[in-house]
């Protein structure tokens, strides 16, 4: 093992879950972490899921670690590739979970990987919570998840390493394009994302001033209101950053969805619905096999 | 006990459904069912949903039921009150299971509960699958759930039964106007149903010709996506006469969620991202006392 030394940055839901999924994985190694937020990063320290916690910015740096994993927002994790850069060294990797992987993989192209430089893997694991913080970090979050990479130079080994680790915590990896990414992830979480907020936030708004309104709502609302409005609980403070840095591919899911409402709504009464219908099913179909394995292993997570 | 006799209308999956519920609920009397389809109705008797399969609309005049309960798609429903209100006396009840209740209602006052004709009460339990069919039925379906009805006459000693048996299936018991119906159920079941299938519908449609693309979206898609498109699933039979008997309130929440989204892409990058977020949260916050409670007796119903 060359990776004895593991940093995160960041160490909220997604950060202390790799901190506790490393110790689970048997990882026997020091693992330090920092959060601008010293709240996190003290319960992440008393969960468990960091060994140490570092108290400035410079503490990063000074941890000397082999692999810094970056877990804060995509805005933050720019602003730390910037950071770290100049201070470490060829035989540091750097990589991150962020949620859209373009603008990091361009910074990892332009500030990494160099002779002289630290390395850097943009990663992205597909698991999360609506709620997040330490206090719901759990060692079993990335079991049965995608767990995405988008590299931008060629492995060395530790890069393998890491890859290695990721498996043990039960993800799937997969190598993917950053421009296709964050196209389908656009579709896939971004757009689910927004329509959820705007439906979340339509009631909200349209039943505010009917108490009795939106009691009736929250009487009959069922898994389908649930479903669909989950992810309204999500928090700004992440989605900001995945607006701001993949606004037009984010704009056209959009843009691609309310036409198609239009249509639904302008043919509530004609054939064209069960067109629509039709093509959903077809989707859903395709879907289907793909979920049971997916929810027989979240199942299984529940379980355990 | 005023009710002996109970025939079920449609011995799909919400009508199978009723006929369990009854059984385990300790009802002694005789479940008679009838579907156009005669595999629905073999299979109802298979499971032991029925006791008896009739043949023919009027082998269910026929079976002279105390109770009569409507559990196909609305417009079926319609026809079937016209057929049985000449030929049923006021010593009877029919109940229905529709997903909409304006229609229902008026055709309920035109025809039924006056001196010398059989009594109707609207219902409409919120519960089902995205899929349908007898052989998905299940005793536990109501559990949890609740159970609306859209009373238009006063109650006589048979609605007075039928809601107690509701009650015993697990169902929460509530009375609303059937306009007021309409509109809820327009927000949280039509509403979710027309976006999830327009949602999966576009899915299908971009990444068609585009196998790759597919395999990534199915790959990478998480719980989200799974949620989101859920309902994508769901048969257009049962959701055409949803579409056909509440147009208008459909349509109104289409529109204003098409504007909500149109908001939403307007300003990935403005501070209206975090308002939009606040809002959505604050009915998060709301909802979650309410599907908390919703959840753990569903958990226990799964359980059992």
């Amino acid at each position: 093992m060359i990776i004895e030394r593991v940093t995160i940055v960041g160490t909220g839901l997604i950060g202390a879950s790799v901190g506790l999924a490393l110790k689970a994985s048997g990882f026997s190694g020091k693992i330090y972490g920092y959060d601008s937020n010293t709240e996190e990063s003290a319960t992440a320290l008393q969960i468990g899921a960091i060994d140490d916690s570092l108290a400035s910015r410079a503490g990063v740096i000074a941890s000397k670690a082999d692999v810094t994993v970056l877990c804060t927002p995509v805005l933050p994790i720019l602003d730390w590739m910037e950071y770290l850069a100049p201070a470490l060294n060829e035989e540091q990797l750097v990589t991150d979970v962020g949620s859209t992987k373009r603008e990091i993989a361009a910074k990892a192209v332009e500030l990494f990987n160099q002779p002289g430089h630290a390395r850097f893997l943009p990663g992205h694991p597909m698991a999360g919570k609506e709620s997040g913080g330490a206090s719901l970090a759990e060692a079993k979050m990335f079991q049965g998840a995608t767990w995405l990479f988008t590299p931008v130079a060629a492995f060395g080994p530790l890069e393998s390493e890491w890859r290695d680790l990721v498996k043990l915590f039960g993800a799937q990896v997969r190598n993917m394009d950053a421009e296709r990414h964050d196209e389908v992830c656009a579709w896939v979480s971004h757009l689910p994302q927004m329509v959820s907020t705007a439906l979340a936030a339509l009631l909200q708004d349209t039943f505010a001033d009917d108490p009795e309104g939106m009691a009736a709502v929250q009487a009959i609302g069922g898994r389908a209101l649930r479903e669909t409005t989950r992810l309204g609980a999500s928090p700004y403070s992440m989605w900001r950053d995945v607006a701001m840095t993949n606004t037009e591919e984010i704009a056209k899911t959009i843009a691609a969805l309310e036409q198609r409402l239009a249509h639904v709504r302008e043919n509530l009464r004609t054939p064209e619905l069960r067109d629509a219908f039709a093509t959903a099913n077809q989707f859903r179909k395709k879907e289907t096999a793909e979920s049971k394995i997916k929810e027989s292993k979240e199942e299984k997570k529940k379980d355990a």
